[in-house]
C-alpha cells in the first residue's frame, strides 16, 4: 500500500493559496476511512469511537482559537461555507436591521456574498476602505455603524498581504450598536494566537486547508448565546446547525491540524518570520523600484508581498515555476484575470506596481535554504522581465519609486 | 506509517447508513494530501496535475449517472448540500412559481427544507403519500402539479425500505408543466444502473460515502441548460456554482469510488441481491409475525427491511450488536428518537410492527459466511426480546401477523 510520502521537489511558497496536509494529519485521518468508518449518529460499534474523535476534534479546535466551549464549533465544508453561513444566520435573526458592514479588501466569499445579497435582497452594503497600507478606515466604520446594521464582517488577516485587523477593538464597536460580529479569520488561524473568549466576536470562520489540515473540511465558531440558523437543512447533525453525515476523516483531519498549528505556533512567529524578513530584506535591498504592499509592522509572520513595478506578476510567476518555486500574484480564486487584484486597488497602489504584485508565503516546512534559492532566483528573474518590458527603460529606472508610508 | 488496513471485525449491514471507503478509493486519494496537495486553480505546478485529476473524476462522476457532459457535474460537501443546493437554486429560478411537490418519504435533507421553506418563506408545500408498500400516489402527484410549481423532488429509492420510485415517469410529468424536477439519488447511485441523458431530470444529488467513498463530498448533477442559481458564493470554482477551495481528496476520492460502483455494478444487481434474498426469506420463514416493509418487487437489491411486531427496533439492534452485527431502525439521523421513522409513518405501518423494523443494507463487501451467521442469530433474538415484551403473548402469537399487499 501506498504511505504517505515526501514533500514534492519545488520550493512551495504559496501557502496561503493551501498548504501541504502535514503527514501525522493524514496518519491521525487514516484508521476513519477504512476501520472506524461508521456514521457518528449510529448506535452499533462501528459508529461509537467515531463520536469519541469527533469530540475530541471539537476540544482541539477550541483550544487553537481560544474559545471557551467546544460546542461553540460547528464544523462546515470549508471557509467558504463558513462565511456564507455566518453572514445569511445573522441576516436572518437581525430581525428589523437590513444594513451590511464589510471592507473593501475580504475575500470573495465574504464580498461576493455580501454583492449579491445588496444587489438581489434588498440589503444595504457598506463596503469600508483602506488606506495605502491596508489599514481600515476607522472613521469611515465608526460612521456606517447604526442600530440598522444587522452584521459586520470583517477578516483577522488578508490573505494577499497578511495585513492584520485590530478585530478585537472592530467587535466591540459593532456591540455597542447591537450588530453582529463576524471575523474571516481564515488566514489567521494557526499562524498567529488567538484569544476569542476575551473577545466580542460571534462568529469566526476558518479552514482546514490553509493550516496543513485537508481540504473539504473547516469550522464556524458561534459564540454560546448568539442565534443562529442553518443554511444547509436535513438531518440534526452539528446540534442542529449544520445538516449532513458528519466529515469524520475531515474533522479528525482539522484537528490534529489545530493541535500541531498550537505546538508549532511559537515557530511560526520566530523562525518562520525570520525567514520571512530575511527573503523580504534581501529582495528589497537588490531589486530596484519594487516594495512591500500591506501593513508592514502588523502582518502574519509568513505572508510577504512585493510589488514589482513595471512588470506583470504572471510573468514573474511563470519564471519562478521553471525555477521550481510557487508564488502567487494575488488570491489563487481571481488569478487568471489580468485586472490587478481587488486588494491591491483598494489600497490604490499603482496599475503599474499592483500589476507585478508577487506574495510568497511560508509555511513551518519552509526551510532556510529555500529562501536562499528564492533570494538567489529573484533579482535575476526581475532583471530579466524588465528587459523584456516595453514600459521599463533607463529613464524610469532613474525616476523615483512609488512607496506607501505610514501617515 | 499507517497503511490502509482491512476491514475491522464484525458484520456490518449498516451501508445505507454509510459504506466503508474502498482501499483502492483511499490509496487514490493518498497523494492529493502530501504531494499533488496544490491548489488547482493555481498556476505553478503544484496546482497543474491537481486540475488533470480533478477533471478526470468528473468524468467518472458522469459515466456512472450515464450523463451526457462533464460540466454538468458540481462537487458540493454530500447529499445534504446537493439536495439543498438544487431546491434553493430552483425557486430562485423559476420566477412566478411558488410550489414545491415532493414525497411523504423523503429524507430530512429534502423534508426538513422544504418544511421551512413552506412554513418561513411563503412556499406551498405539496407533500404526496404513499401507499401501505411505499408506492408514490400518482393521482395525487399528478392533481398537484400545476403552472405554479416551482420544482418537484423525489427520492430515486428509498434509504430506509429500498423502494424505487419511477423517476423518469416523475421527472416527465414535471417537465409537462414546465417545473424543474430534482432527484435525491443519494441511495441509488452506484447500486442501480442510471442513465440520465434519457431522462427529463434537472437535478440529481448524490452522496460519495454511500458508495464506498468518503464522507464530505458529493455531487449535483445539473443538466445543460436548466440554469443555476449558487448557494454558496465566493471565488469562481466549479464554474461559478459552488464557491470554495475545491476539496481535491474528495474529489479524487468520489471519482474512484464512481469508476469502482460501476464495475461492480453487475454483482451488486446479481451476488448480492441473492444475498439479501436469502437473508430475508430464511428470517421471514423462521420468524413469525414479521414482514418486509416498502415495495418488494421494486427495491434496492442491497436493502431489505423487515418489520417484527411487538418489539422495539432498537432493542434488536442492541442484541445484534453484542452480536457483532450492525444493522439500523430507520435512517440514521433520526435514530435515537422513540418514534417510528417517518417512512414508516407514511407507509401506515402499524405502530407494533413499525416500532421493530430493522434495516439490514448489504454492499459488495458482504459475504456469505456473514448472511449466515446473521440467519443464525436473528430468530434467537427475536424470541428472546419477544419473550421480554409486555406486548407479545400467547394470544398475539396466534393471531394473523400483519401484512401490506399489492392492490
Ligand atoms: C481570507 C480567506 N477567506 C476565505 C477563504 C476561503 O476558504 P476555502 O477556500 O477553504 O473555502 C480563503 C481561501 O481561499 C481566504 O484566504
Ligand atoms: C436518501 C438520502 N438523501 C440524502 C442523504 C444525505 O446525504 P449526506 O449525509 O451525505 O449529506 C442521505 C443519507 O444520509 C440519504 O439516505
Amino acid at each position: 500500500m501506498t504511505a504517505v510520502t515526501a514533500a514534492p521537489k519545488g520550493i512551495y511558497l504559496d501557502n496561503n493559496a493551501t498548504t501541504r496536509v502535514d503527514p501525522r494529519v493524514v496518519e491521525a485521518m487514516l484508521p476513519f476511512f477504512t476501520e472506524q468508518f461508521g456514521n457518528p449518529s449510529s448506535i452499533h460499534s462501528f459508529g461509537a469511537d467515531v463520536g469519541k474523535a469527533v469530540r475530541w476534534a471539537r476540544e482541539q479546535v477550541k483550544a487553537l482559537l481560544g474559545a471557551e466551549h467546544d460546542s461553540e464549533i460547528v464544523f462546515t465544508s470549508g471557509g467558504t461555507e463558513s462565511d456564507n453561513a455566518a453572514i445569511l444566520s445573522a441576516l436572518k435573526t437581525q430581525v428589523g436591521r437590513d444594513e451590511i458592514i464589510t471592507s473593501a479588501v475580504e475575500h470573495p466569499a465574504i464580498l461576493a456574498l455580501c454583492e449579491y445579497l445588496a444587489k438581489h435582497e434588498g440589503y444595504t452594503l457598506h463596503v469600508i476602505p483602506v488606506d495605502s497600507l491596508g489599514r481600515l478606515d476607522m472613521d469611515a466604520y465608526a460612521k456606517a455603524l447604526s442600530e440598522k446594521t444587522a452584521v459586520v464582517s470583517f477578516m483577522w488577516a488578508n490573505n494577499e498581504t497578511g495585513t492584520i485587523f485590530p478585530i478585537a477593538r472592530l467587535a466591540a464597536m459593532a456591540k455597542k450598536v447591537g450588530a453582529l460580529f463576524h471575523t474571516d479569520a481564515v488566514q489567521a488561524v494557526g499562524k498567529i494566537p488567538l484569544d476569542l473568549a476575551h473577545t466580542d466576536v460571534d462568529f469566526l470562520s476558518l479552514s482546514g486547508h490553509k493550516l496543513h489540515g485537508p481540504k473539504g473540511i473547516g469550522a464556524l465558531y458561534v459564540r454560546r448565546g448568539t442565534r443562529f440558523r442553518p443554511m444547509i437543512r436535513g438531518g440534526h447533525q452539528e446540534r442542529d446547525r449544520r445538516a449532513g453525515t458528519e466529515n469524520t476523516t475531515g474533522i479528525v483531519g482539522l484537528g490534529k491540524a489545530c493541535e500541531l498549528a498550537l505546538a508549532h505556533m511559537e515557530e511560526e512567529n520566530t523562525r518562520v518570520r525570520a525567514l520571512r524578513d530575511k527573503l523580504e530584506k534581501a529582495i528589497i535591498g537588490q531589486v530596484s523600484h519594487c516594495f512591500v504592499t500591506g501593513d508592514w509592522e502588523n502582518r502574519l509572520p509568513n505572508t510577504c508581498n512585493i510589488a514589482f513595478e513595471y512588470i506583470e506578476g504572471e510573468a514573474i510567476l511563470l519564471f519562478l515555476n521553471r525555477m521550481g518555486i510557487a508564488a502567487s500574484s494575488g488570491s489563487a480564486c481571481t488569478s487568471g484575470s489580468l485586472e490587478p487584484s481587488h486588494v491591491m486597488r483598494a489600497m490604490n497602489v499603482p496599475f503599474t506596481a499592483a500589476h507585478g504584485a508577487t506574495r510568497f508565503s511560508l509555511s513551518r516546512e519552509t526551510t532556510e535554504a529555500e529562501i536562499d534559492a528564492t533570494i538567489a532566483a529573484v533579482p535575476g528573474i526581475i532583471e530579466k522581465l524588465r528587459g523584456l518590458s516595453p514600459f521599463w527603460n533607463k529613464d524610469t529606472a532613474k525616476a523615483e519609486s512609488f512607496q506607501p508610508a505610514y501617515s
